[in-house]
């Protein structure tokens, strides 16, 4: 009983870390697709986002299944608990590379960053690819040192959003609506991208230390 | 032991509730202050948010005891599940009420909503406030006839959410970017919060059926 309890958890652990590969897998994809108007690829993050979605469930289900069997404590319970929210999170930024994936797709053929912006964001689709691949090592490793590189990254990304307004409402800016509503729910993606990583790595350092309070994730950018 | 045990089982029914409560204000005084420009009101939004956090993260702390002291099954685990899950979106629709009030507050003294989509964003923020509402009597009640009314409901928000969309990027809209900037935040903010809705009335339905799969939120609209 033991021993199959213990290949559970490490049956967890390995599907937290598959499903956090799928999500880097889609935002590469995304965020190449944003920059180069391939709607092909486009295409295949958005075909692929339900298999996110099936995994993140079936790990919710096996979640719950080991609580109502094997009822685990401290460390056991805290990898179980982790694995609830962080497979939320998880999905989610698969859905936010999904969207990424959908604007590049409905502006076909134009290009859907709009001028004067492109530089920005290759940077943010950088930093967002940058910390899916480190929440994966995160993750397979629990090396704490990796959870603050990623609140770093995070910072970097808040930045760049914010210069995304201070161009897009800037006295030069003359893009067409269409433009700003583009600049600003991919900025927002992006941006929401990285809040949720670092909501994870949060969840990875209570995994290790115990500390749920200190993984709090309400401090988030408005817009 | 065992009453110990049903009483916090109580607590966390009860907590979740107050939750949805104080989220019910927030986006209420939110919404108003969007539409009035009344900034002392979007003020108070935004300093009541870090309450709906620590309630939230205390919640998940005391769910998290009872994981590890009591090792719930069934019905009793379903409810620890839920709160855990339910916890964190109810957190970040506190947070969704809080961005709509900064965009109010950052406008100030003029009025945030966009010329011309007055109408749209009050019916909106009326469906968000009823959502609310709607979600914190479910809680209580766990009436599944309430989560159905929640989707109807959301399916409004989403449809209002792309008439936006269709009126910002039409030939007759002359709004400056500021405008069409808040009018997309504002109105993905209206948006995701209906969403979050829908997604606590899924859990709330697992909670009473043991279905968790039938409940996952994977389908949402991208902007």
């Amino acid at each position: 009983m033991r021993e199959v309890f213990h290949q559970s958890l490490e049956d967890v652990q390995a599907r937290l870390v598959e499903i956090a590969e799928l999500v880097s897998v889609a935002i590469e994809k995304a965020t190449q697709s944003f920059s180069t108007s391939d709607v092909t690829l486009a295409e295949a993050v958005i075909e692929a986002d339900a298999i996110i979605d099936e995994k993140a469930a079936a790990l919710d289900e096996l979640a719950i299944e080991i609580l109502a069997r094997q009822q685990p404590v401290a460390r056991d319970l805290r990898i179980v608990v982790t694995a609830l929210r962080v497979s939320a999170s998880l999905e989610r930024m698969g859905d936010l590379a999904e969207h990424i994936a959908q604007l590049s797709r409905s502006r076909f053929p134009e290009r859907a960053i709009p001028k004067g912006l492109k530089s920005t964001f290759t940077r943010m689709g950088e930093l967002d690819v940058t910390v899916a691949k480190k929440l994966t090592e995160l993750l397979r490793t629990e090396d704490l040192a990796i959870a603050e590189e990623i609140r770093n990254d995070d910072d970097a990304i808040d930045e760049l959003h914010l210069s995304v307004f201070e161009k897009v409402l800037g006295e030069g800016w003359t893009g067409e609506a269409t433009a700003t509503v583009d600049a600003t729910l991919a900025s927002r993606y992006h941006e929401r991208f990285g809040d949720h990583a670092v909501s994870v790595a949060k969840r990875v350092v209570y995994l290790a230390t115990g500390d749920w309070a200190g993984a709090d994730d309400s401090v988030t950018l408005p817009a």
